[in-house]
């Protein structure tokens, strides 16, 4: 099995200095780490950057996206590293960028480094490749002796080894001593040949509701050119309208051809505008529900949706398709 | 035992209409379910309002905190109503406000209506009235089964009824077939007489984080004169700096006098900027953590001690300091 091994910084690669840790691994000191525990592969490695992956922006999704729809036709499957705080936002990003992948893509991390006698970047790598090695096709997360859908994961937790859940949707694959066993009724199919979409806008801006939230601020919003608003919304989709009008100053920001997206702050389960009257309203104002996707997937889908047609009508249907199982309808 | 019920709104008092289930239950019918079911406690009903909770807002606290620092020395505890949407935001708010409270407050509310043959609320008031006749002096949430302190609750999920989990910090009491076991060491001790400090700020802005957020935006935010701005960093606090410098513009804003406090995006465990280069850079920039509080807790704490003084340090020394249980020193 040829894998190719494509790293990006993150806590896996870092290593200690007097100012924290920094991202900054020799990659020869990683080939031989990975030469001498993954003898079952034939595994090349290169290095796309070197950062936190707090710094991992459109940008580098871009770059990663093309450096996989350059290289993927020479491998079986494909490992990215990279650091766990931005992880499962490039994990969407990337899902929707490589339309119909043919190969496994699997990005995996570790929260400790690679150098520390404790780490599980070993195991996380050891589950990767496994994952990149199994023909499915698609992007995948494998995180302790979990794989998660690429447009599912989040991390929910800052600094314990099982810091991403699958969110909404079942874990593709878990590693239990009777072996690893792949769910593949869960992994959604392809619909087609292989594409890049990697234009990206990031003219998006997330908003958390708070009690109090002045509506406002959305018109000053509106004038930096933002083309996209997502709003975590309270429960299944609630917005205050009483004194401080929300509704009637998101259905302000459609008329003016902004999306407009609610989604839920809540992490499990999903929006749904049909239940309250309060949901109504909302609906009625114009705007598309996020119904039970991760907050990384909305974001993601959002910001590609935008930069695939100019068309607000077009970016709307875009984001209410379904690309690989980030929805469920 | 003399339990004060106040009514605010909420699933639990709604009634279904051609428009979605509505808050509009009558308080006559809610006096008759309760004194046929509740039987143990001499219980008065006041209605406060009638909102969908995503409607209740910092003035609604203080309706609610004035109500509750006027009413409390005629009774042993209070049992307060409220829509599950923003319970947990409440709570918290409650929880500042309503300093050294000697009684228990404990806020309920229910996933489906009072009035719906499978309702959760009849259950959620059981015990929420026995947390109020407990003596335990505080704000605490009564929810399927569990005891919350108010300062701990996240509504995590939008529609199964086990919706509030208490985050990093144990629940304080369950109920089981052996009893109502209440741990009484997870009860922080009040630190002198009562005082109602309802003050609050709606100047408070919460962005979370997502990959290519632009820094310049919060410039705009800071002219809209809000005084207090939470971030809701990327993993245990990590902000971008590269290309899009985000902590050099918080360092501008704390420099004009705004308080900057950086949370963690992930629902566990806590921000520490200790650990990498990109935190240790945060706090240089003179940003507060919100170390291991919920969003609730943090917005609430920061909109509270804004409105308590006017001096930048003396509202950054309020926010450090524990009041109720809501932060792990």
């Amino acid at each position: 099995m040829r894998i190719l091994l494509l790293t990006t910084g993150g806590t896996i690669a870092s290593v200690e200095t007097t100012e924290g840790l920094v991202p900054s691994l020799d990659n020869s000191i990683l080939e031989r780490i990975v030469k001498i525990n993954f003898t079952d592969y034939d595994i090349t490695i290169k290095s796309l950057f070197q950062l936190d992956s707090s710094n991992i922006q459109p940008e580098e999704w871009q770059t990663i996206a093309k450096a996989i729809a350059q290289e993927y036709p020479n491998y079986d499957g494909i490992v990215l590293t990279h650091g766990t705080d931005t992880l499962a936002y490039t994990a969407s990003a990337l899902s929707f960028m490589l339309r119909n992948i043919p190969i496994p893509v699997v990005l995996t991390g570790s929260q400790l480094p690679l150098m520390d006698p404790l780490t599980d970047g070993i195991d996380n790598l050891r589950f990767a490749f496994k994952m990149a090695s199994s023909k499915r096709a698609g992007v995948f997360i494998a995180f302790n002796r979990k794989i998660i859908l690429g447009t599912r994961a989040v991390k929910t937790k800052t600094s314990t080894f099982d810091a991403f859940e699958s969110v909404n949707y079942p874990v593709i694959a878990s590693v239990t001593t009777k072996g690893f066993e792949i769910r593949d009724e869960y992994i959604p199919k392809n619909q087609g040949k292989f594409e890049l979409l990697d234009g990206i806008s990031d003219q998006v801006f997330l908003i958390k509701l708070t009690p109090g939230f002045q509506p406002n601020t959305l018109r000053h919003l509106a004038q930096l050119q933002y083309k996209g608003v997502i709003i975590e919304a309270f429960g299944a989709g609630g917005l205050h309208f009483v004194r401080r009008n929300l509704i009637a100053e998101l259905k302000e920001m459609v008329q003016q051809g902004i999306i407009v997206v609610v989604s839920s702050q809540c992490l499990f389960e999903k929006s749904d505008f049909s239940i309250y009257q309060v949901g109504r309203k909302t609906l009625e104002a114009g705007v598309i529900e996020a119904r039970d996707m991760t907050t990384e997937a909305t974001v993601t889908k959002l910001m590609w949706a935008l930069a695939q047609t100019t068309d607000p009508e077009e970016v709307a249907k875009k984001f209410k398709t379904v690309y690989f199982g980030e929805m469920t309808m």
